[in-house]
């Protein structure tokens, strides 16, 4: 029988993925699970969106162009130009998904045995991609204790070897809600320019910025032109994950007409989803501002509820919607199943993502859960008080 | 300024890429083009495939499960139980086209150096996931005077090394039209069975098999259960490229669990192409015994018109819409880009895929251009017609 190959051996599980048979048992038992394992927001799409797809007057669901259709590209730039991003539509390449971008990107940017300087914790399938090209990722600690900021500049320049290829920054932050402050970027450029590395900035979560902060984007740094690589999504912005409609834009020339040959080898981005996506970015500012206020409500109630516990630490989350909390407990993948497992509260539990799988560092963010706060505010409050009590009986 | 990677380098061009500002000037000439170029059908997706999209009733576009949505995964093992394919669920793995289908098949049985063996010519795209996998792609020649049949076992055996994990065919064959005997299959077994390889089959197109011919699935081959990898896609059989979505069908465990590791990392092929797939399934016979017949027709008149010009070589197609014509030039590259820039009867010129690409040994091709009789009988035949004058003004 042949054997696979190493690479897939090594592909990284998901890490909720083990707690899936776990949580398929507890409803069987008719538990209630309240996910706060995923981001998958409960946020309705925007029916200009959705109504893209149900007038739509295609014969032929034909391929479009490899890099995306023109009319959408050229609005992309439009959305950009009004967050104050100036690119134009040659600068960007739609993808399936922000995650496709990443592969690019990292295909781009890297060969095999090459490093990217990622802060840690970190979006867990960034292990799945690096993986995936045989690129090495290289770990700079943030801590909770600092609420996740980015490391000092020594941190970062005592990890760049002769390997280093990039630096991928996520802003605001999956697993941490981490929102980079203008002088970190301008510290990051420093680095890169120093150093002649890439600069990825993963900016999916761009418009979930709290507390009437504005996010700061890699290519609103002057002088980054060359170095900025973004990957962006519809995915969490529309609460369109399953358009599978992203995009990776870039001022450098050399990167677009690299990304561009990988994106030709897969022929084109879905063209149904460009459809809905394009449409989607006709999406009312209103619609922005209530999704913003809903995900600070529940920020404020999540955050409140889980320093209310005792021995929990939790960090403030400014962006996306996530948020990493250290339990007092000692493993918390073992926690995460006991919960879906053997644990109830009047028939109800609840689902997280342990941290480990945020990690790449071995033995880091064992005692540590991520918490999506993709539920509404009545949920969310169950669902911590379910966490309070099951912290209270579980033994490790 | 940070440098792309040699990968990236490295990753080939689509072999029409290079003729497109031709073709645009040409457009801009006022000249009519015919599209002899690219796997783009002009047929009609199945009205039932367009309306699922019309009347989704989602008011949240959600990712679906990794490896597709079950409901849709059942209904395709349906499918492949009414061809005489006996798989599970289970089984498969719905990806985004075929492509991302060959790029998780490479990951999941390749390391880095490793070594597929592929008849050649061969489906240009080959060439860009071996690359982006960093894979080695070992050519072994079908010969046009063969009409491109498999190679003899000696040749595969001369060419497989320590290094070499698998033979990945494409039956029927993009470019050559070429369909394998159920003699070459079980050829093709015996060969992987002995030096323990994978055996990868592109079968997107399976229902394109002519002259009353059936296509034989690897996976009707008892006992290739543990070698067997399809790939398979709804692009070309309902006329859905821009649906992508496609899949990878194995009853090895070990495949499939890996597989759905790297099909984890992007999250989800798209939801509304899925919607779309699902219901495509629904499509009558008579739609199809349609479009064979028409295919059929075109590639009657084709061939025929084809042999009539004087120094054309060419085989005789018995699946899928492409042929591989020799033609009387020495650079199939250079006539291609004549034909747009250059050359015109009365206002009209023809866009043809030279060959070059489709094969990896250097040199190889040159003097053949790939046709995909994508059009109707009309144009084919006038687009041959153009063929013929030029190939008599024609000086390389
Ligand atoms: C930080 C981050 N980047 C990228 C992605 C990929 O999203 P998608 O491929 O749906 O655009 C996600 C999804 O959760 C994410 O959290
Ligand atoms: C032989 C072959 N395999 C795979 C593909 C990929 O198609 P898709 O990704 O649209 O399924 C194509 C497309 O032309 C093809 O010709």
């Amino acid at each position: 029988m042949p054997r696979i190959s190493n690479k897939g051996v090594s592909m990284p599980e998901s890490p909720i993925r083990k707690l899936v048979p776990f949580a398929e048992q507890a409803y069987k038992e008719g538990k209630t699970v309240y996910h706060l394992n995923i981001g998958q927001p409960d946020i309705k799409t925007p029916q200009v969106a959705l109504d893209a797809v149900r007038v739509h007057s295609l014969d032929i669901l034909a391929y479009t162009r490899s890099e995306g259709s023109e009319g959408y590209r050229i609005k992309i730039a439009d959305y950009y130009a009004k967050n104050d991003i100036h690119v134009k539509h040659d600068d960007i390449i739609v993808t399936t998904g922000g995650s496709e971008a990443l592969l690019f990107a990292f295909g781009t940017v890297m060969d095999v045995d090459d490093e990217v300087i990622i802060p840690e914790p970190f979006y867990a399938n960034y292990n799945g991609f690096s993986t995936a090209s045989g690129v090495k990722v290289v770990p700079v600690i943030s801590k909770i204790e600092d609420n996740f900021a980015l490391p000092p500049i020594e941190e970062f320049e005592k990890l760049i070897t002769p390997k280093t290829k990039a630096i991928l920054i996520c802003n605001p932050g999956n697993p941490t809600g981490y929102l980079y402050s203008k002088e970190e970027i301008k510290k990051l450029a420093r680095i890169v320019k120093k150093h002649d590395l890439f600069l990825i900035a993963d900016e999916v979560y761009r418009e979930f910025a709290y507390d009437g902060a504005t996010h700061y984007s890699i290519l609103q740094e002057e002088g980054l032109e060359d170095y900025a690589i973004i990957i962006d999504s519809v995915s969490k912005r529309y609460s369109m994950c399953g358009a599978r409609i992203g995009c990776l834009v870039s001022k450098n020339k050399e990167v677009i007409k690299t990304a561009l040959k990988f994106a030709q080898a897969r022929l084109s981005p879905p063209t149904l989803a460009q459809i809905a996506s394009e449409a989607a970015l006709q999406t009312p500012q209103s619609y922005f501002d209530d999704v913003i206020i809903e995900y600070e409500e529940r920020r404020n109630v999540l955050i409140e509820e889980l320093n209310k516990i005792e021995g929990v630490q939790v960090g403030n989350p400014k962006g996306a919607f996530y948020c990493i909390a250290q339990l007092p407990i000692k493993n918390s993948d073992a926690f995460a199943q006991w919960l879906l497992e053997s644990f109830h509260l009047n028939g109800e539990t609840i689902m997280v993502a342990p941290a480990a799988g945020f990690y790449s560092t071995p033995g880091v963010g064992l005692n540590q859960i991520r918490i999506a706060y993709v539920l509404n505010v009545d949920s969310l409050r169950k669902a911590v008080h379910i966490l309070k009590e099951a912290l209270k009986v579980y033994k490790d």
